[in-house]
């Protein structure tokens, strides 16, 4: 099967100008079929912060409100993603920007709001693989964001590593999937404020390890677990580390392993 | 050839949620291939507000600042355009959203700063019709947004009339092109106090003595100048009117003619 690389960027990439531009000029670079999946960094929070908007955690995790997720739509789907695909458009690299409503490409549905309501929040149903492959049959590269909708009208804010694993899973029944999640770091760490403690290979047991051991950090249980998802799924290959990781020459990152 | 409706609707329409879903259910009705240009109404006005961006106007029309050009993405290309495509989808049309950047579908270039700096603001250049044709091609319908792009990576804000003209003009060449702007009176009128007095056929001579005889409001005439051109310019019918212009019943609107 022909090889389709899934790229999924953090929002501390986003958030950094250059890092940004690093990024796209990597990806622009990438031979082949192709697909951005990107969420929003703070730019969000700062937006919403600057118009009076409230953003209520619980549990660490985001509650979308309406408006939040208006400002989420506005910030992910508009400037984000518009700006992100004027760039590449400029390095030569036709990209689309979509949201999962545009095409239909993905469908959620709302998180139930029991036992926690985290607001408008979707659970993702459905990916449209046929849209994705149309697009790319004819070299265009999906940019997507992590705004989905429920097919009823409803846009829904949705986290944007499982946008990604759900896209790699889908697209894997049609290509050889290789799933690449960018951070600021060169990889999973062992030591948080060790960046040289990448770990470099983690299978389904020893991911189970690392929890019962509490040597992995909450924040990255759920991407893990998202990792784990996508190589059990059929996805061929996936990724943690840094944005050089598109680049060859770098090979310090973590790989995920059946 | 084929035929082709190309409709653009107009701030007041999308300032009101009843008339936008009206609108919407009509646009969906529409049998064929169908393209949807959209600006953005007081939507991004009320933003820029909120953001304490300040909105410079030279001759009655706004200048784009950097600020405001954000704004304008963010509301434009997300909040108003993933609405609507979300909306679209729900009643059964496979819409997609689209800025000038994606696929590069319509390309522009900055206004010139002399004698005026409108400031972010770009006149077309190139509108990439074989992606439109593409996408047609397996019925789905783009929605365009009124942001641009000039190839080098800037986004820039574009009159959405222009944009539908420009868009109607290059798929000509493919379709027989209706174009219709859908705004918030039954069609151009004579007096501008009385709803009844719609002009039923408009021709350029006609349009000539209109404005030499001061009977046009100011706001018209760059609308007008827009029909006429793309009458002009091998767009097959061009008419000025209401949303119920969709539903064949109401025949009340203003025709533009050669």
């Amino acid at each position: 099967m022909e090889k389709l690389t899934v790229v999924k960027i953090g929002g501390n990439i986003i958030n950094n100008a250059q890092q940004l531009d690093h990024f796209l000029s990597l990806f622009s670079d990438l031979q082949g079929p192709k697909v951005l999946i990107h969420g929003g960094g703070h730019i969000a929070t700062q937006y919403a912060k600057r118009l009076n908007i409230s953003t209520q955690m619980i549990d660490g995790r985001r509650v979308t409100s309406l408006d939040m997720l208006d400002v989420a739509t506005m910030t992910y789907a508009g400037l984000i993603n518009k700006n992100v695909v004027a760039d590449l458009q400029a390095m030569g690299c036709n990209a689309i920007g979509m949201s999962g409503a545009d095409g239909n490409v993905i469908r959620s549905i709302r998180r139930r709001p029991q036992p926690i309501d985290y607001g408008y929040v979707g659970d993702i149903t459905e990916v449209n693989h046929a849209i994705i492959k149309s697009l790319l049959s004819v070299s265009i590269f999906p940019v997507i964001c992590a705004i989905t909708h429920d097919g009823h009208g409803q846009l829904l804010n949705t986290n944007a590593d499982t946008v990604a694993t759900q896209v790699a899973i889908a697209m894997s029944s049609a290509y050889d999937v290789d799933l690449m999640y960018c951070f600021e770091h060169k990889g999973v760490l062992l030591d948080i404020n060790d960046p040289l403690s990448v770990i470099q290979t983690i299978t389904p047991g020893y991911f189970n390890t690392l929890i019962s051991q509490e040597k992995i950090a909450d924040g990255m249980i759920p991407k893990l677990t998202n990792c784990i998802k996508a190589i059990q799924s059929g996805v061929k290959s996936v990724f943690i580390g840094s944005v050089s990781m598109l680049d060859k020459k770098d090979t310090i990152k973590t790989h995920i392993k059946l």
